[in-house]
């Protein structure tokens, strides 16, 4: 009959372990340094702020594929698989010959990829005795996922929100209390990093840097306590590798295997959740597939950034990482996708760029949300504008296979929905957007 | 294994003909009488303002089943099935024996049940050579489902938002114009009726009446343009009726046949979708079911309002409709639920209320704020205030089999996500939210 648009996977089709590239990568991630004696990181080292068991996975080198926890597995039943949708009037609208696929995270519990890592740290923390939570957020979608995650395993949750970003999106903070978290806008008077720099600066807008130094000093500090994170570390690429694993099989049975695979790029999470599962078939079998990693052309460490050892923060508290990186100093230009402004790129990415098995493009912030609307108004769903990056390196694909008659299979992965961004959609619509060229 | 937590449908199992209840009723609904004439309406007379089709199914009552076009099949099939969720940690949290589930109709383009309406409707004016559409909005639900719709089919569509709305919930005007519609608060200068109510009162905030007025205005002065209606006519409640359709199989994949089916009441057309195609096996099997519709206690025309001819705008434009009505001029608190404060109840539903098939209970704001509180806790989804009326009155359902030990099978309708409602939740959270009984 008709031709089909969503592929859905039954419940007992869901994968039951993450895949862990680095166990079969011809070059490994060089080591973690600790910022203090420059010697290489335990798993002991890290957990004395991840949980015992993300620390262990964070350098695991040696296990392809990680269990995952019976009850992380019923967690993910409340919403996955997501479907996998063929993007049939995008392909129309851009009178392409190249067969258009998403994998929808949009659809997940607070709208958004984050979740899939969320539930797992928030049962491991739940598993090691561990009663509170925290972490840093800018936009809030890290947060919100963090909200419901620690919720649902009955663990506290403190976070610091950078403070300006709180006040610009105050939505994103409701859904945090309305999952019972605590949010503290940073700098806060509640740690001693945060009074440090209110008495400097008392009207210190916040920052990443100051949220997570905040929320560093509260895990260090408070008893059963852990830090947690939504992106750039290795552990939580592995668990957003359930998006991947579900792709792959959505893909056959679409009876299709793609040859573009394109994910936004902020510290790279959900590009690895999509693409490492995939990247398998390249590793063992030489399968040829066209990775590619769509980053704001303001913030350009992927094609514009050194390989180095460099901090995950901009302040300095971090362990060193060996990562494509703008230096950690780096100021971001103020756009919307507010999850794409990082300056580095998590350590595993950094090493199979350097490798060439996948490659950066750049995307103006205009062309980003051209995309956006596009895809909006063809598929129905109003996109993150950190995923609208996505769907523009997806359009450049497909209008380049226009040109060729190429009918290319490409997939992308559409991380979340922008209805908490409507502001950013509203500023489009009125002209007030601009493109920014970074200072490097 | 494990309990199986969500049930879709593959698209081939997708209903392909919606349910109309009315050819089934053994008391069919009195008629549509001209406001003017006071004589029944034909769907010739109604066709002046709606799409010639939707004219005649408003007043079909010999067709139990009608035919879903090919083309709004498939644009079904962009997000049909919705998943049928069991809500076990809703369960758990209650410590009730009942099995609760629940229909996801969040997971839409554009968070709501209405979409499935805004497609057939738009659909049915391209086909007879409509350019333009128009409609009303309150908090907006409606104008941005049917702007996507809009878009979809090739058509203009003008939406006239409630000016105070429209201020107090910017996001929602946004979606409309980034799917391309132009939006305008009401009362405006646009029309005749419009300046006649700004002339009189500069400062009016706008309400559903003026909005109507304006829109219904621009319907019959523009060629080529339609008007169309989110809820309360017989044929916005037929296209609902996917989603019982849909329900249906899903419980029987789960193995269960619901005891209680809920929805939330404000025109009618989410809880018309949801219960009109298991009501078929009341009417013909004579099969027990409790269906509930939960309705603001602020606004309880099914609890206390009369059944009576009486007009669906509260300026008295619209065709006398034979239903359970506060009366026109009824002024609903201003509760969060935007959707549900409409003083009537559609003469499909009024029929079958004074039938004895069905019954309405009251939910105070407060009350209905508390059990989307727990359900976003619980399940993962903030539900729209509208919506938290229907959880409100599951949750009284699940608390009772909890005294009695039933173990009922309670079936309730999630008709909307919350997102774009986080300030109603904010409110809630500070404390700030009352309960209203009015005055009658």
């Amino acid at each position: 009959m008709n031709k089909q648009k969503r592929f859905l996977l039954n419940e007992s089709e869901l994968p039951r372990q993450w895949y862990n590239i680095q166990a079969e990568m011809v070059h490994k991630p060089l080591p973690l340094l600790s910022p203090v004696t420059k010697e290489p990181l335990t798993a002991e080292d890290l957990s004395h702020i991840f949980a015992v068991e993300c620390a262990r996975q964070e350098l695991d080198q040696e296990h392809a594929w990680i269990d995952i926890p019976e009850e992380v597995q019923e967690r993910y039943r409340y919403y996955r698989s997501t479907p996998l949708v063929r993007a049939y009037a995008l392909e129309e609208a851009l009178g392409t010959p190249a067969h258009i696929y998403f994998k929808n995270e949009s659809v997940n519990p607070l709208g958004s990829h984050k979740v899939n890592s969320a539930i797992p740290q928030c049962y491991y923390c739940k598993q090691e005795g561990v009663t509170n939570v925290t972490t840093e957020t800018g936009a809030g979608q890290w947060g919100a996922a963090l909200s419901y995650a620690a919720k649902t395993f009955g663990l506290e949750c403190a976070v610091y929100q950078v403070k300006i970003s709180m006040q610009q999106k105050p939505y994103r903070s409701s859904i945090m209390r309305t999952f019972g978290a605590t949010v503290t806008g940073s700098p806060s008077m509640s740690t001693r990093a945060g009074k440090d720099i209110i008495t400097a600066d008392p009207n210190h807008p916040g920052s990443l840097g100051t949220a997570i130094s905040e929320a560093v000093e509260l895990a260090t500090t408070t008893p059963n306590c852990k830090y947690t994170l939504g992106s750039v570390m290795s552990h939580v690429s592995l668990h957003q590798t359930v998006i991947g694993l579900e792709a792959e099989k959505q893909m056959e049975m679409a009876g299709e295997f793609p040859d573009t695979i394109i994910a936004c790029f902020g510290g790279g999470s959900n590009f690895a959740g999509m693409a490492f599962p995939f990247m398998r078939h390249t590793i063992k079998e030489g399968k040829k597939i066209d990775f590619i990693a769509a980053e704001p052309a303001s913030c350009p460490k992927l094609t514009k950034g050194k390989f180095e050892y460099d901090f995950g923060d901009s302040a300095g508290y971090t362990p060193l990482l060996p990562m494509f990186t703008l230096g950690h100093t780096f100021k971001p230009a103020n756009i919307h996708a507010g999850g794409l402004r990082y300056h580095g790129a998590g350590v595993i990415v950094s090493q199979l760029l350097k490798d060439g098995l996948m490659r950066g493009v750049d995307i103006p912030q205009l062309e980003s949300f051209d995309a956006g609307m596009l895809f909006a108004r063809t598929e129905g769903i109003i996109p993150a504008p950190e995923s609208c990056h996505a769907i523009a390196a997806t359009i450049r694909e497909a209008l380049a296979c226009k040109k060729t008659g190429e009918e290319k299979v490409i997939l992308f992965n559409l991380s979340g929905h922008g209805l908490i961004d409507m502001t950013a959609y509203d500023s489009f619509l009125n002209g007030d957007l601009v493109n920014y060229t970074p200072e490097l």
